[in-house]
């Protein structure tokens, strides 16, 4: 990401956000918001630096001025060019002099403020140097669902980025899997995800045979062959906005084994699915896909929570994870991705990006579900 | 960069890595060093995760016990497969679970610090409330000598980048620059660093005319013409070390004032390289630099300071800026690039890596200073 994103937001957009930003914070007993390069920034104000360095780049939003980017001048005319840079001012900062100063100066000396979860350590000990009399939060624990809900121009980015993973998989699965490696079929699925109009590919997982039973295997040199189960998990952003789907396919003829526990995901899938509706705490999607596969005997081999929001990045709240009880709201997106993994063995992982409509909830992914069968 | 870098170091390279950090934190009073993903964990361990995320991992250095590497339980099979991973112990929570009360146990109630520059504020925030007796300080404020000194194997990679970033430019001033835009040119060179062995790059910037002004000006859709004046700023990573190099060149013939004001920066660039040599104060490295264009009339138009370090990353301290007072030491490496640039008109700055040696500075680049003309 570089100056500005291809999202197709105008300085009013970003003044609505930054205003809802600010008021979210005074609901939440904040003094303001100090946010950081990155996804929070890139929603706030369209700006995204050429690169994160050690030089402090901070939107500062209170309720007593408008919005203010601090920026180090040698940044300050590309940060002059972001869609949102009309919503703001622009305060920038020299080499050589303090810019904690300069942002303590912003900021109410005893204030309680919401900092963004990647802000750079270096920065937040410099502010609480400057302003020993302040204490903060982060961002996701003050304001978790600040991105969360996403309006209808977001949702519509979601579903043509949701279309392009669709796309992608329909292609992927006429590829030859058996004789070659993972990271062969990996490129594919990067260049088919850059053809169908990802800027950015995040993850393209092939995770073949034994590192199926890895969640985290990304693709490495192992050549795949007839009886390979394999997970498929990729995803990126496309026009600012992610896709992350997750397909497990087989080369050549599954065993009665492979098929009966590619059953029980795709039902836990299913139900996890059903469990989506507006006021229902994010919690209970865990549940209901976890039973699926607690029921079926298989619980301890589903090591991780089964979903987590997705928007300007891939990997954001809300968590679908037991404890929490966020009630979903419509507009929601997240994934819905439970799995088995099998040490040594093989996993299967069934992944669709789902959002929360006023009745229920709607997959941004809807290819077959059904275990499939590659070469 | 995933699981591991190509670099060729061992787990007794990392070992001896962490065991002279661990040191230097005990020099400098500190209880210990906590190291997040990003190019100190790179440095001391040879691990980066595939992606970096709101799960905590954590190098944890500390006088009374071995290191340990707090990682989230999906990633440990990833990490168990760095190159450092031999010398240190793994430590893994699972979703659900709080990492900052198990990272807390491995901690001095009241002790004191070092944290990675770039950890997430929310790790460290997470750090604070679990143990609010503590204190930090971050790693490059505590530490910021801890990757400046380069050893015999590391300048050789160094070394190694430099050439490929010289390659670079010879094969650059052949491509045509006139009618082309700035993107064109900068693809070109994404795609000659990658050829030249570069895995990562980090910066293909060409600034024609008056974008040659703004130094941080990357890329855009300014088609070149004849008289234009061009920066180019180009590097990046070659199994895992870094370039960094800058000339720049017209389109046709220059004017006199053009002439000028490049023979200013090449004789300040070459004064900054004449100042370097053991004992003598980073500062002095940019003093001897900005005189040299001060004197000549345009002190107010080099408004950067004159270099940074440069390592497992493409900036990192030292840093050549006035204030700065570290003196130089032999293994050091950082580049010397002052500019000119004259809002509106045209910018001039060159760039070489400078590694410092027992008697002087040695270039790690050094392709042709003078001002070369391009079709």
């Amino acid at each position: 990401m570089t100056g500005s994103t291809a999202a197709p937001f105008t300085a009013d957009d970003y003044r609505a956000r930054m205003e809802r930003a600010s008021r979210a914070a005074a609901d939440a007993g904040l003094a303001g918001l100090l946010v950081a390069p990155g996804p929070d920034l890139v929603w706030l104000t369209g700006y995204a630096p050429t690169a994160v360095t050690e030089r402090l780049t901070l939107l500062v939003l209170t309720a007593d001025r408008d919005p203010v980017l601090v920026v180090p001048t040698l940044e300050a005319p590309d940060a002059a060019q972001a869609a949102g840079a009309a919503a703001l001012t622009l305060r920038d900062w020299t080499d050589g002099k303090d810019p904690y100063a300069l942002t303590a100066g912003l900021l109410a000396a005893a204030g309680r403020f919401g900092i963004s979860d990647n802000a750079w350590a270096m920065h937040l000990l410099g502010l609480q140097k400057s302003l020993p009399g302040t204490s903060y939060a982060s961002l996701t624990e003050a304001l978790p669902m600040l991105r969360a809900v996403k309006d209808a121009a977001e949702l519509e980015l979601m579903a043509a980025a949701g279309a392009a993973a669709d796309a992608t998989f329909e292609e992927i699965r006429k590829v030859p899997f058996g004789g070659r490696r993972e990271s062969d079929v990996a490129g594919d699925l990067a260049d088919l995800l850059r053809r169908f109009g990802h800027s950015q590919v995040d993850f393209t997982i092939v995770a073949s045979g034994p590192n199926g039973a890895n969640p985290h295997h990304e693709a490495g040199d192992r050549v795949m062959e007839r009886g390979d189960m394999v997970v498929l998990d990729f995803g990126g952003l496309k026009d600012g906005y992610g896709s992350d789907t997750s397909r497990t396919v087989h080369v050549g003829e599954p065993t009665d084994e492979e098929r009966r526990v590619h059953d029980i995901v795709r039902e836990a899938q299913e139900a996890g699915f059903r469990a989506v509706r507006p006021g229902v705490p994010c919690q209970e999607v865990d549940r209901a896909a976890r039973a699926v596969i607690a029921d079926a005997g298989y619980g301890e081999y589903f090591i991780h929570r089964t979903g987590h929001g997705i928007g300007v990045t891939t990997h954001e709240p809300p968590y679908m994870i037991e404890g929490e009880e966020q009630p979903l709201v419509p507009g929601m997106c997240f994934s819905v991705e439970p799995g088995i993994y099998l040490p040594g063995r093989f996993g299967v992982r069934i992944e669709d990006i789902v959002t929360v409509t006023e009745d229920g909830g709607r997959r941004l992914n809807d290819t077959a579900r059904e275990m499939l069968i590659v070469e």
